[in-house]
């Protein structure tokens, strides 16, 4: 069992705060708005708690989801708030088009959050590969995550198979610009080549 | 059933090479060296033909399965005698960690081979995403592919069918790009999350 934060009362907010109750974990939703974050930890229940905008969190793991270009901002704004938390990024910066990303070249948005993150804190890239209204369908999926906390992998891993779903590690934070991009190809398979949305994305062979 | 010609006498080759005859298709296979090329068309059997390299492939996809730093100067070097086929690339130009690309962030080999192709041809970026051991095992694999042209990915798509892999459109060429960073993940999982190199990546879900 963890114990979670949720930075967020979107509709990934929704999706990963419930799968975090039906997992057994502890569960803090943190909005802007006190309203939305109480209407979601209400219909989230099992002892969903919400905690105060720019606070330090409840949970050691503290789970960013709000809007990719907020989610720097955020993290700056929060500062020494999120010191010895593990952070983790879900944010995927697409362009208009969603055919590209909307940041520089040389960087993701989780290895931005790493630049603004406080000492102690770790960075951990996770959930971008999987869409949230399949995340709401309850299948068992494929998380793909990357940072270069090994610590701080293992609880985001073990916080992911809590959840009924499977952790797979692609390596350090270097990795999240790839990860970004295979959001993309994600969204390019469910527009073209597969032509519908509740899709995943997964690696397969090794346990089927 | 296609015409197939194969630009190279690697692994990729073999393994593509072979899935294409079992296929049914007609496999031509070229390389700068004469007797390697000689080895691997009569290893495949199946009526699998040798070309002299370059002068114009006898078949209407060209698959150009040669080390990534090569395949761009191979299509400028094949210059005319590939006007009016559709090329496909399947490189992954990997840094010498494979923890990134190669080549500059904005483009991909894919898109050079564009650029360095004659008029009338039609590039596809494929096969990248699935490595080259695991094709020879047979099973069904999932191919993802990208292109601008959709003559050209309606061909690939159904040679792709026709050994046996399920063709999986991604978008038009730039693409290609995340397809290669796509490549990457692959390899993280193989090194980190699932630590063995027996695998696949997939989309889930829609047929299953």
């Amino acid at each position: 069992m963890k114990s979670i934060s949720i930075i967020g009362t979107g509709d990934m907010a929704r999706a990963i705060g419930a799968l975090a109750v039906a997992g057994g974990n502890t569960v803090e939703i943190i909005g802007r708005d006190q309203s939305k974050s109480t209407e979601l930890a209400t219909a989230l229940g099992g002892g969903a708690r919400t905690g105060d905008f720019g606070t330090a969190p409840a949970g050691d793991i503290v789970i960013v989801a709000v809007r990719y270009a907020d989610v720097v901002p955020v993290v700056a704004q929060y500062g020494n708030a999120l010191a010895g938390k593990v952070i983790v990024d879900i944010s995927n910066p697409f362009n208009s088009e969603a055919d590209g990303l909307a940041i520089p070249d040389d960087t993701s948005i989780a290895q931005e959050v790493a630049r603004a993150a406080p000492a102690g804190a770790s960075v951990v890239k996770a959930f971008n590969t999987v869409f949230g209204h399949v995340l709401k369908e309850g299948r068992t999926l494929d998380v793909f995550f990357a940072g270069d906390d090994a610590q701080a992998k293992a609880h985001v891993s073990e916080f992911i198979a809590s959840i009924g779903l499977r952790p797979l590690d692609v390596g350090g934070l270097n990795m999240a610009h790839w990860l970004e991009g295979t959001g993309l190809v994600l969204m390019g398979l469910a527009r073209h080549g597969v032509g519908q949305w509740d899709i995943t994305l997964g690696a397969n062979g090794f346990d089927d």
